[in-house]
């Protein structure tokens, strides 16, 4: 991050004033140098174990060029803490590799920092270093985001058992929707939808809410979990994949939004979507029935949305969705991929 | 980097299948937990603290779209080892952000890890983590690099202080010169050089070699330290800024290999070029009068090739290069900056 003293020339923004105005002051911490180093220096606590994270966002494929900045660093930042709260990780620090098409107005830099301002100031995270670089393409960001577990706690993918509930916080697919409505707006008028609801969906994909409130409980009663990014079915087969089980997801079980439903009740056929676009940013947990009830319980305590959408059982990698009338549902696709 | 069970249809390398088979033998490491998580669980060793870099690089910013992939690979993770030497941290481990074009070949993907394992296993740190993503605009890569160092023995820039001798490992400008010959092959007769020669600079362009082997003499000798990845001037610039001195670099004394003293011979208007073009990956560091003998005994020692170039005094933040006449040389530029 912290690099040449720069050449102002008539307004013009050296990478070291980007820098010293607009994320020196996100980064609090002794470990950052102010971002005036070219690293950070670290002194994590003991007995921690450290969790890392790292998610890529490219403007016009994980979000559109023209989204807000605010939501643009939001989302970056997002994508990497729901990582942390899967593993049952508590924030600490992340860097930021920010590749730029053009030199960004002082307008947007300005959205860009207050929208990372608010959701580290939420996380408890804190910015300690990074890079700032051009390119010829779209505006691209890389977060590293590093959390702290307790050693031995980290909560990982392959450790989701036959027998245990699968749980799902939030609610599912209102991303893939609010992307809809970016690119067709006149969705809003065939799925009858409010224009809070329109609102709510288009929110929902521009700023997932990460679930740190989760990650407590994910450490303390799940055994797996893993958080939905790339698409609800296609992520469980991960998680089943890399622990060697099976899983049974119900679809009626599934926690839709009442914008979400109000959209499918106009056009059922989006229930594939909904259950393998992805964008989610929800925690899928696999909870051992007899910790089932204290799950629960904390999850409610803490005012924190979890449904039981199916259970881990069946062919090892094996993933079955049952559709509302309890048959095997077909699906061209389990989730996103690029590739 | 643990993503999908992806698509295999006729051919097509899913992203599950690119990460396992490439990317996965190169994280050896139980924290990886083989790439098929979306994290790396860390358990650093204690009384250690942490190192941390992270620096992208672009097709056609930082490197040439038709370079051989291994050493675009190299150059990735070298850029990064390059910080960790100048800190005087050991290498330990890093995330890949894997931002591709278009789906990559089987030979590029192959050639590409190549790169990185030559390198990883040089240098001693493994993969444990990342993320790949396609991108509409050039191939991007952003490496974020940890390294251990004892507590509290970090050497960051600020620390240089008056009468420090600076010193920078192996020669300067040779990068530039192999970028020049790139884009100009005629520079080649132009200079006079051997085609030994001309190979010879365009491979310290694309595959810069990182000092690790003097991380330690950093540690135990320098009080300040940077390595020059913008320019020799600008980072020196940027080393007194922080560090609140002045410097002086005599250009007389700047280290430049055979076959820059070859082009600076038949363009001697080259030596700006040289001083501030960046790309170098050297390490400048500021080591006390009474500790130069030492740092100079143990350079030799280890066959690491250390030269004086100036020392730290003058007005804070103000950097001279004295001429081969002794005089103050003008520059048009200090070194590089994106912005």
């Amino acid at each position: 991050m912290a690099k040449a003293p720069g050449h102002v020339e008539g307004g013009h923004l050296g990478e070291f004033e980007l820098i010293a105005r607009y994320f020196a002051p996100l980064a609090k911490d002794a470990a950052a140098l102010a971002l005036r180093d070219d690293a950070a220096v670290l002194r994590p606590p003991e007995s921690r174990e450290i969790v890392i994270s790292c998610d890529t966002i490219v403007a016009g494929v994980h979000f559109l060029p023209d989204d807000p900045p605010d939501s643009i660093a939001h989302k970056a930042l997002a994508v990497n803490l729901s990582d942390l709260a899967a593993k049952g990780a508590k924030p600490y620090v992340y860097l930021l590799a920010l590749t730029l098409p053009k030199e960004p107005a002082p307008d947007w830099l300005e959205a860009f920092a207050s929208g990372l301002r608010a959701l580290q100031e939420q996380a408890g995270i804190c910015l300690v270093g990074g890079d700032t670089t051009r390119t010829p393409g779209p505006l691209t960001i890389t977060i590293t985001a590093l959390g702290l577990v307790p050693q031995g706690h980290a909560v990982l993918r392959l450790g989701a058992k036959p027998g245990d509930r699968l749980y799902v916080s939030g609610s599912i697919g209102d991303a893939c929707l609010g992307l809809r409505l970016l690119k067709e707006p006149a969705s809003t008028k065939a799925w009858g939808l409010s224009e809070e609801q329109s609102a709510f969906l288009i929110e929902r994909y521009r700023r997932p809410e990460p679930r740190g409130n989760l990650a407590l409980l994910v450490r303390n009663f799940a055994q797996g979990a893993i958080d939905v990014s790339d698409g609800l079915v296609g992520d469980i087969a991960k998680l089943a994949q890399v622990s060697h089980v099976g899983a049974v997801i119900e679809a009626a079980r599934v926690p839709f939004s009442p914008a979400a439903r109000q959209a499918l009740q106009h056009e059922p056929k989006l229930l594939e979507t909904l259950l393998t676009a992805g964008d989610d940013y929800e925690i899928v947990a696999a909870v051992p029935e007899s910790s089932a009830g204290g799950f629960e319980a904390e999850a409610a305590a803490k005012g924190a949305s979890v449904t039981v959408i199916g259970r881990i059982e069946g062919q090892a990698g094996e993933v079955r969705v049952l559709g509302p009338d309890g048959k095997t549902l077909t699906l061209e696709r389990q989730g996103f991929s690029h590739f």
